[in-house]
């Protein structure tokens, strides 16, 4: 902490006697790290598990290799799920996943990736930042000597791939939903039978007719994993997730090793991969769908009125659930991300969706 | 280019070899840069004058203070509209202000901060980092020895203060109407008289009645400058800035001055800026517009259909007047971005637009 504010302090000085020179300073020490980076992505995973990538190079370059982050891809290092388990104990200094995965550890974890009908990624990154959000998550995590970052955002997901039509909450009792977390008990509670499994035994689920219906990703991701194959309809958006983020979490005793400069640059490169991520997701999301629809006969839907309404009082039970269930940080961190919440959607969906309604009615080029 | 693959492949070969150990290396030179930001901002102008001093302070804290920059306020070194071309004679390193205000040196340059009825700050984020954006811009940019990054977003801004209520196109014609840019292209294609005039004058000539409206940003940038005691009609949305991006520029023979990690960490500060800025605006524009409703008797008002309606036709013409009246590049950038952009919209329209409009509908917290 001191150090921290020595270091501010001393660049203060330099810029205020700044003048357009280049001076050599006296040779000077430097110590290099070399980090992994464990996380929960299968190799080259597209958009999430490449962000991680990314994220680790831009580290290592924009340091100028004094902090080397070496990627390892689930179960490389550990199993995905015991990422976070690997930085606490120290055997990695990072992971790179979603906080959600970590819900045993604290029910408040799941409002830092996105909860059902709740914030989109340019919301959650105006909660964490400037409405009170990283100060909630930084309550959490440092009850396990952690930090966490946002790091990427997959925007509003799809919302699955079912075998039959959807004409209103009937279609959705019994129906075998392969759909994970929140999401899952949401579409539980509109009387889905829902189940968990790994992303590779979707496929074989739903051609054996194991599963009738399966929600992994987006178009991106989905397109790699050859749903349309036994599964036309696609159903969007994702009501359940409304934007998907992932974390950067390192150990705070490590972090604490770091020189100032390097702490700063670790910040400022997962801030960046938000933004870089995003950016991937939409271009490429875009691109996967026409070729579902263009090459492989793939329906895209809309949900009916009627499900999209059920789903949201689904939803806001869900989230009073965690908020009236959970420990004191909790309630705490689900009232912090209901008052933005409240505040954020006055923006959004003031002024950016009329603006999207009025440009899809009107601009044709 | 050559010192920049040979650090590539330095890296690599270091995080082949990692291990979790700290190594002190030899001692070496390390250089110290102190650079000149000038902007086209005010001192202390909420969200994109702001950012622009975050970024510079983020720079020099994560290069620890080898890259010191040092921000001038519009006026403070060279006038704001003469910022760029400080940073061609090379009297300042970098400035930090909106491609559009350029467009005497490219009209393609519009693109890159935003276009009537064009695309959201995701969306531009999309196109220039992952569909060829950054390439136009580099080609536009490299003729006047330049790099641009984006740095900032305000995301949809406010339509803008009227003081009488408008049911029509009718009532636009002869409007006194302060809206600069293209957007002024368009509402002059809509019948308004349009003019320009610095925004510290605004608020006197609404009062004086020289102006029957004005449009600045949104409600957190509005807010200061008053225009709530002379014009009680707040649009929304601005149809004709549906995002407005800032941008860095930076001197491409001075940036070729710096080692390859504080080239990658201008770059990643930029890109961690886009969002921090937009995550700001985010934050405090309903915080604002909670202000000029409660406490200052705004009436929130959404233009009439007729209005949207017209405004995208002359939307349309204005871009097809870029598209064909400018030199080869401003066509190709027009076309660059006019096939970004309807691909784009798919995803946006298509995924994030019925997300909101079933929230705004279904979730009350």
């Amino acid at each position: 902490m001191k150090r921290r504010e020595f270091f501010k302090s001393a660049s203060v000085a330099t810029i205020g006697a700044a003048a357009a020179t280049t001076l050599a300073t006296p040779a000077i020490a430097q110590d290099v790290y070399n980090w992994r980076m464990v996380t929960t992505w299968p190799k080259n995973f597209p958009g999430l598990g490449v962000g991680a990538q990314k994220l680790a190079d831009r580290i290592t370059n924009a340091s100028g290799g004094r902090l080397n982050v070496q990627v390892f891809a689930s179960g490389e290092m550990v199993p995905g799920l015991q990422a976070l388990d690997a930085v606490i104990d120290g055997s990695a200094e990072m992971s790179h996943g979603a906080a959600y995965y970590w819900q045993n550890k604290s029910q408040a974890l799941s409002f830092f990736t996105g909860v059902p009908y709740g914030m989109t990624s340019r919301e959650l990154a105006s909660w964490v930042r400037y409405l009170g959000g990283q100060e909630q998550w930084d309550k959490i995590y440092d009850q396990f000597g952690l930090k966490g970052y946002l790091s990427g955002d997959t925007g509003t997901q799809a919302g699955g791939w079912f075998k039959n039509e959807l004409t209103g909450v009937a279609d959705v009792q019994g129906l075998r939903f392969r759909t994970p977390g929140l999401g899952g008990q949401v579409w539980a509670k509109l009387g889905a039978s829902v189940t968990n499994m790994a992303a590779g035994e979707i496929f074989a689920a739903l051609q054996s007719g194991t599963l009738d219906a399966a929600e992994f990703v987006g178009p991106y991701n989905d397109l790699a994993l050859g749903f349309y194959q036994v599964a036309k309809n696609y159903y969007f958006p994702s009501f359940v997730e409304p934007g998907l983020a992932t974390e950067l979490v390192v150990n705070k005793s490590k972090l604490a090793e770091l020189p100032p400069d390097l702490q700063e640059l670790v910040s400022v490169c997962a801030q960046a991969s938000y933004d870089d991520v995003a950016s991937d997701m939409y271009a490429n999301d875009p691109r996967a769908l026409r070729s579902l629809v263009d090459d492989h006969g793939v329906q895209v839907r809309a949900f009916p009125d009627e499900i999209l309404e059920a789903g949201a009082k689904a939803s806001m039970e869900v989230i009073a659930e965690i908020r009236e269930g959970g420990d004191a940080l909790t309630k705490e961190t689900a009232e912090s991300f209901i008052s933005a919440f409240n505040l954020l959607r006055e923006r959004t969906e003031g002024t950016d969706a009329p603006f999207l309604t009025a440009r899809q009615k009107y601009i044709k080029y």
